[in-house]
């Protein structure tokens, strides 16, 4: 038998106590895993927490005691935050340390200078449990995929928005009635604003998008739009026209250079993304030899984030290199104004006659082709003596760019009476 | 710059030929990610294919000469079968050669003691394109999930099977034609035994099992059944009752031991699984901490294939270990007898007044309860002057030994005038 791999916790979280539970209830399981024990030899938070069971582990209400400390070989970050996180991470790494963290705010932060340290260092910094919790997606692209050049990936990532689109879905609710369930559950926190406005997502996209396309981490360069506009209509004429919106964070590489966004999407229906429902998460990656892989599972949580923690040390236990590589060179970054997209459009207009010829004479004239419409009567809402029924539109694909200047010129038909509703359409093959 | 990691495959048939292009195509990309060359040196197969590409490697018709070659680092064992693969994987991993195959019957046969061989010589031994190809499942299970204690796995691990059924059950066409057309379109060979009589997909399962389960592989253990039996009406039936018929793989781990089984399987419509149609393959894994977690992506094929044999390339340039270990155990197996499941049933039953009731008291008598029904006149034909109905029965779950004993009294009934089909029922949660 090795030596044991020897780990201290920083920081005393949901995560930390999944992580010190599954490595004391799968102790004799994981030793033979990783061909060595893991020991847990120091715990430090800030805040003692009487309702963790730390299994006899000493605690410290001082991180910075395991910094440096020669009896610990790898420091587990899960006190979140990016500051007092990266100052603790760099000094581990500079220590020789390796590092696991879950903390994807930091990675998308701080990664690239992080992964260079440790590199510089010949260490290891894991960071599988940052994205998609329990589904190993870092470790898809970084090593399984790595035969690949991949042209796109597409994935849920924030389970939050996913719960509350699936629900807004299946039970015709407002965004802000399900909302306020998801808090009660559990599933959104009392500022919800990190999940429901897509920065959440963008972090993590930042860190995928870096892994597939061999790029440094460019959180800054993700457009970034949340869920808090869809409305009930949109989901139900979505689904009428053979689509789910889920809200995705999506990154392509084109010959024009790498494109990164976080948004609602109308996907297919028979696309597997249209099929991962609720809180869970699920990657698509399409790979040039592999052709479009998904990877699918609960994306939060205790014990399958503890889970992405304890496979990285497992992995580190085994002497295996990190899967984290220095990023190489920054592509071109690509406008949301650059990109090319199909469009799902809402147009809140008054029931007048030739309104539509007007919308459709607007799209042709800018070039814009209609590849289904739905204006039906059921849907008219009297309102000040004024009938309206929304005009619903899919596009093929055109320009942001150009879309936005053709809708500039429909926003002002003086039918139109509130602001056009517009959502990308992703086919996905 | 470190040394090329220098690579001698032997074969050359269509995976061969997708690792000969994606090494060479994808060279720069793939030295970035590895942090070395990855160099093919030598490729031997008993017949020269003058149509396949080699980017100048030298060729030879003796595979033997990429044995204990001490230019060659790892072997590619792509000839397929057993034994004489055996010989060559023994001779390379004896000589301290790193080895990377395909193939699944190999690993199933003689796994354990290959995986012994490589570990006692501190090699590697990487087998990931020997299940679901593209897809990551072994590197799922012994890296990704290795915190976990599985409980069970699920997975649609052969794609002709998967095709054959979809088709099926999209278009309401026989075995025998959707078969046809899949031999056509080069989804099955001429001989397609080894896949729709399920062998294939068991020898897959064999290995995943001893992964999850950290136990010996057991082929020899793993009960199998095809696809043959199934007629459309089947899927139409499993349809009407929320579920979708698939061939699984199935391994659990349960306090009586660890059942494995290939067969036909009605799946809830919508779980996951249920949704992965065509040649696609698909695992779930249920993990304590992660719970289900699903791989989805194409199982066979060139370049799915040769992304995978190629990922294991870059492991072992980046010097990290196998991921295969030895297992430790023989953990007792259960019979199909012995197993627990739902089951639909199809019996042929004439159109006479009470044939139901007496079904019904067999079922109760031997404590098996009905959850659905379905027998309709509209399905009534009638032969040689008598009225067929069949009567479609869901069950709840029942040990299989039970049902056998029912059935068999069912199947005595003067009204049961043909074999009675049984196919299991998984929830799968």
């Amino acid at each position: 038998m090795q030596q044991p791999l020897r780990i201290g916790i920083a920081g005393l979280g949901t995560v930390a106590k999944g992580v010190l539970d599954i490595l004391s209830t799968q102790r004799d399981l994981l030793t033979l895993r990783a061909g060595r024990p893991l020991e847990v030899v120091a715990v430090a938070s800030r805040r003692a927490k009487p309702d963790v069971d730390l299994y006899g582990a000493p605690f410290s209400t001082d991180v910075q005691t395991l910094v440096g400390n020669n009896r610990v070989d790898v420091l587990v970050e899960l006190i979140g935050g990016v500051d007092t996180a990266a100052d603790l991470v760099v000094g581990a790494l500079s220590a020789h340390q390796h590092v696991v963290t879950a903390n994807k705010a930091l990675i998308a932060a701080r990664g690239d200078e992080l992964i260079n340290l440790a590199r510089k260092n010949n260490i290891c910094l894991n960071f599988e449990a940052s994205v998609a919790g329990g589904v190993p997606v870092i470790s898809a692209l970084a090593r399984s995929l790595a035969a690949n050049k991949v042209h796109w990936l597409a994935g849920i990532i924030n389970g939050t928005s996913n719960f509350i689109l699936t629900a807004m879905t299946n039970e015709g609710r407002a965004f802000e009635d399900v909302l306020a369930q998801a808090q009660q559950l559990g599933y959104a926190e009392a500022d919800p604003t990190f999940d429901v406005e897509g920065i959440d997502a963008a972090h993590k996209l930042s860190i995928l998008a870096a892994i597939a396309f061999d790029m440094n981490i460019r959180f800054d360069a993700v457009y970034t739009e949340g869920i808090t506009a869809i409305r009930p209509e949109d989901l139900e004429y979505a689904r009428e026209l053979g689509y789910r919106i889920k809200h995705l964070g999506i990154a392509r590489q084109t010959d024009q250079g790498v494109e990164m966004r976080v948004h609602p999407t109308l996907v297919p229906e028979d696309n597997m993304l249209a099929k991962a429902d609720g809180v869970m998460n699920a990657l698509l990656v399409n790979g040039d030899a592999t052709g479009p892989t998904l990877y699918y599972g609960a994306g939060a949580g205790e014990r399958p984030t503890a889970s992405a923690v304890v496979a990285d040390l497992i992995d580190i236990a085994r002497g295996n290199q990190s899967v984290a590589r220095p990023g190489h060179g920054r592509p071109q970054m690509l406008n949301i104004s650059d990109i090319v997209s199909a469009y799902y459009l809402r147009i809140p207009s008054l029931d007048r006659s030739g309104v539509f010829a007007k919308v459709a004479t607007i799209l042709s004239n800018n070039g814009i082709s209609i590849e289904a419409v739905i204006q039906r009567e059921r849907a008219a809402k009297k309102v000040d003596d004024q009938t309206r029924v929304p005009i619903i539109i899919l596009t093929h694909e055109v320009a942001e760019s150009v879309l936005d200047a053709a809708l500039m010129e429909v926003q002002k038909l003086p039918e139109v009476y509130d602001t056009i509703a517009r959502i990308r359409v992703e086919h996905l093959t």
